[in-house]
């Protein structure tokens, strides 16, 4: 099992990311779709947090995480070599989805703001959703009381 | 000025992508944030269609398009050699902004149905608004009432 | 079987591909890992006009095809809205591997200059060589001679 | 100034870098060209050990570090979730240039083997070298002599 990163504060973890040159574009900003890589990597970790790995879910449950929805604002840019924080609280967690909220940070300024639908799915059958497993599903709504 | 590939069909400009490894994970599928990408390259077109070149504007007339929102629904995976479509219809004009409704379909079905707001902003100052140049939003209000 | 897009002159294979924001960087340029992206869409596309899919080869012969060795010089940079062409030719094919030279041009002027040796390997254990099917063997061969 | 989270042993910096859904492909593995973003986020890490922050050097001194050469070799893949520890020495300084020698380790194991040139440009004539000023050389070579 892998060393989460981020932190957590009042049911909100927090997770650090540096902006390198691989995440800007031509523009000097963050290119538009890289944050949506910043928000996953957050995710992933909060996962970690919540002692679910990715990798053993999807090779022994048969079960991968896939983002259904995800609706974002893009407030201000960031740029080359800025500390950004992924902030994520859980916001609803039903049968075979948890909804979460997102928010890219650069010292306290909001730069993005997503929320974001994840679906339980069977790796073997992508496009048809699965139930979580109750343990999951517990950490996820324990989670979401503590936001 | 370089020449576009995406064509055009009542009021709607299609754009063809193919899904190489490099827009794969893990799982299997296109990784979620690069239909991001695939619907930007399929604005850049449009925008060429539109005689419109990006690099032209930020050097010429120091104006970048800029992603302000994007909300997507991943409805059905892709996968490594598909051959997709992007589908893009201009909804509303607006003094320093554009929606875009995109649609990314693999024969007929839609996978991905995106809602993009696209602001103006000087490049200089990227976060404050800018009105965009009459001739340009002129071929915006054209695609509009066309689709 | 999808439709290759590159077109072949004298046993080398030319493959399009225009530059997007997504592609560059804050330094005005495209960000130097992003010619191998092109470098392998060019490999992939070539592939296909062999009569080779790789997700058929995947799936059916269980092989897939990886980069065990790539040098690349960058020569000059490429920018946001450039048309380039990825020139492709076979230099060696052996029992388990190709060598393939590459070539990123921009109006007949080289960019980038790549050698990479491509692997063939059992998909279920990559890191361990598998020959190369003797149908796609004599076709490397056959390019390598018209090269 | 940003802090740097590498940490150096021997004149070797060791950076860690964690493989997220984003860095793999369809085979399962890490996509071959993300190992060099891996290393250039280790390069952009040492440069801020060694007291250089880009955007700074950008801005006030108009220069920047571009990959002039690179050669890869890939001995193993590296997999979803795998912590891995990019390794860089540096091997030689020259008036414009200097020459890196990186590393991918996962438990101590090699599994890409990376010689990179990275010449300094003036950042308005990309393609031009430039000298590397004089304290930025100086600390570049109290490294190699480390090494």
């Amino acid at each position: 099992m892998s060393e989460a990163v981020g932190t957590v504060h009042h049911g909100v973890h927090v997770f650090p990311v540096r902006v390198y040159y691989e995440d800007t574009d031509a523009a000097g900003v963050v290119y538009y779709a890289n944050y949506l890589k910043f928000a996953e990597r957050a995710r992933t970790d909060l996962l970690r947090v919540l002692g679910i790995e990715q990798s053993y879910l999807a090779g022994e449950a048969g079960l991968v995480f896939v983002v259904r929805r995800c609706a974002a604002d893009f407030l201000r840019p960031a740029r080359l070599d800025d500390g950004l924080e992924i902030h994520t609280g859980v916001t609803d967690v039903k049968g075979a989805s948890v909804d979460v909220s997102q928010s890219v940070r650069r010292n306290g300024d909001e730069l993005v703001r997503m929320e974001v639908r994840i679906a339980c799915m069977k790796r073997a059958d992508p496009g048809r959703p699965a139930r979580i497993p109750q343990g999951i599903r517990a950490a996820f709504e324990a989670w979401r009381d503590a936001s």
